[in-house]
């Protein structure tokens, strides 16, 4: 137990653009999730954060004591090496499907600790329920024998991880401090420290379709993340990616699931490829294995082994139909050209109010709804040809989910300039 | 009722440097005070105030939303002008009770609904409480009918007006936000407005003693307020006024009661006399009167009837005796020389140590206790003459009030230069 501090004094320090002291920043997190610092006092504390910054040292240290507030896992009695991937969460984002399986393949461990769906991005747990009979929720030894026998595990993560961190969120988001970046680092990076992998890839992701909107944000919340990480002893590296455009042809569930199989059985869209082929390559880095074939085990089916493993393993059926719509609605192209754009978010909300995502932590997804895209920017069109079909058991969602859509597509008689799916790696 | 806004997008527009709209801005002050909004929304919209500033329309909306949360009063029927004066707080500031029956002895009517001492600056109240029988409490018909027979009233606020001040005080008090100029001048000026006074002078200090040490900041909240009173239609003046010393030579209670009684006689110190007619003359200029003439109605006798009337008119007893120390402890020099330095934040505390003041609200104070000065800076000192004197009941007091006054003064070879009490006068 730390010594009392202060409260007003740590919020004063921050404000006034200051240091806080490593003692009276434990304190802070310490005091806050066991009651004794109010809600009022922690909120002027994160909006002092956001618009004053905090050092190196200081997001170590909360990260730190955010870890502090709960239990701390440990692979080190697995034998192999551990690597873990982080998304910053994105549209038609299932990278983590096909990912987890492929990096397994080489001997690695990969423990996917993950969440569910709120608002327009949706959650790899939401996508991996789409398998009959595949759960989520495995406890502690489950975890360390899969990971021993498969290698890859997705699964929820437990509540006893930085549980300072689910009360400093809740209370981030009614007081408009969300955006801060010391507290988005710290508060995704205590998570994966906590759940002590070895290493960690970071995909920070920019545009429309992402929670940071603006590059320059997003490689600030990179830079930091990667530091921190390597602060706490964790091999991290990041890429930061463009989220202007859905990943792939499939929004929703479990059309992302089927797409993920196609990349795992060595095809699927080139971009959802790339973007795999990229992380696979960074985290297997990080694990001793820079030289790695990657584009091999998509092609030989060592990947896919390892996806059915996975699945069987969690109580799912590989085999199984996935759930398919009873409605569909396909709209058409209304003139000849270029798709020049077709906006990440717009598809993200229109997917959500189809029922793929949820408006409440309580609410359940409906796996089978969501948006099928038959066209992406760059590719040419010709008038009438399909260029997306909406999914769902519900007829009567169209509506709101196309006015969702009103101006999110765009037809013009040149071609888009060609911009990078990974724009930078960002190493500390 | 104003129309509901989202207290997350209020606090976004101002986090993220905007000006919040008109509507939105009452409904947040109203919202919190129903208890729709919470407290850790307004202290993180506090804290983004305090950084990002408020414009003069924001700040004038806010003060109004304040105001609109309580009762407003009105002197309308009273048929003379009405002119109030506030002090921001200082160390020996005893203004209030020579100068309300000052200007009152010109036929405008000066009401003074004053506050209790919390910290190391004194109340107005409690130094009146040290006159036998005088009640602080009226009615708005007592105060109403005593402003219009006497004209000079000094008595407790009611706690109607602006009852979101007092719940918004309350919060940044705990949080780090006291200091956010746009929020204390709203919050002074809440009440001043509300009280429905013609026209205000604020006497508004800097220095050791004051509640802002900055003469910067405090020029920032002197501006700040008068062109709040003149958007809200109170004429409104302000003097900036050095608090690096105390005023006077009486810290306490009954001294500073004897010591207004002598400068309502035509005596007194040259510095509490100088900034009580500088202040009667702005009250009296506001009031239609700038030629009057202040120094005379202390030579005369006017004010001090006025003030017999006004201490009779609240049942207390202006011949009665005051009440004396049972204890005193001189503190003499140690050399010759010029008294350079006698800082006015370690006497207030060391008065406020002694009794003269209290900790807690609830808390009563010691009329007779305090800090008798018998030089002031700029004397000529002989080592072993009186510095100044402790008063108090409890002699065990006086070790814990010479520790505060450690380094508080100091003679030297020189008289130190002299500076203006009264440094600026600010209008809009």
């Amino acid at each position: 137990m730390v010594e009392a501090h202060d409260a007003v004094d740590v919020i004063r320090a921050k404000r006034d653009g200051g240091e806080v002291p490593e003692e009276a920043l434990r304190w802070m997190v310490d005091a806050y999730t066991r009651g004794y610092v109010m809600d009022a006092q922690m909120s002027a504390f994160a909006m002092a954060v956001l618009l004053n910054g905090m050092t190196r040292g200081e997001i170590r240290v909360m990260t730190d004591a955010m870890i502090a507030s709960g239990e701390r896992m440990s692979f080190a009695g697995l034998g192999k090496p551990t690597v873990d991937k982080h998304s910053t969460g994105g549209v038609g984002d299932k990278i983590t499907l096909p990912l987890a399986p492929l990096v397994a393949a080489f001997g690695v461990a990969v423990p996917q600790l993950s969440g569910r769906g709120l608002g327009h991005t949706g959650g790899t747990l939401d996508k991996l329920e789409s398998i009959q009979g595949w759960t989520a929720a495995l406890s502690n030894d489950e975890l360390f024998e899969q990971l021993r026998e498969v290698g890859a595990v997705i699964c929820a993560a437990g509540s006893g991880l930085a549980p300072a961190d689910k009360k400093l969120y809740a209370l981030r988001d009614v007081t408009g401090t969300v955006e801060a970046i010391p507290l988005i680092a710290s508060s995704i990076m205590s998570k994966k420290i906590a759940e002590g992998t070895d290493s960690l890839v970071l995909d920070v992701k920019f545009g429309s379709g992402a929670f940071m909107r603006d590059v320059e944000k997003a490689r600030e919340l990179a830079r930091t993340m990667v530091e921190l990480g390597t602060d706490s002893g964790v091999a991290t590296t990041a890429l930061l990616t463009d989220m202007n455009t859905p990943l792939g042809l499939a929004i929703g569930n479990a059309n992302e699931v089927r797409e993920s199989v196609e990349v795992l059985d060595g095809g699927g869209p080139a971009d959802v490829v790339e973007l795999t082929v990229a992380l696979a390559r960074e985290m297997l880095a990080l694990a001793g294995q820079p030289d790695a074939d990657v584009e091999g085990a998509l092609r030989d089916g060592r990947a896919m082994d390892v996806w059915r493993e996975m699945i069987r393993a969690q109580d799912g059926d590989p085999d199984a139909a996935l759930p398919e719509p009873h409605e569909t609605h396909t709209v058409t192209a209304d003139a000849d050209g270029y798709l020049t754009r077709l906006d990440a978010l717009p598809f993200g909300i229109a997917a959500w109010r189809l029922g793929a995502g949820r408006a409440r932590a309580e609410d359940p997804v409906m796996h089978a709804a969501g948006i099928d895209l038959h066209a992406k920017p760059g590719d040419r069109i010709t008038a009438g040809q399909p260029l997306f079909t909406l999914l769902g058991h519900d007829a009567t969602r169209f509506e709101r989910a196309l006015s969702a859509l009103d101006g999110a597509w765009e037809i013009g008689a040149e071609a888009p300039p060609a911009t990078p799916l990974v724009l930078e790696r960002i190493t500390d």
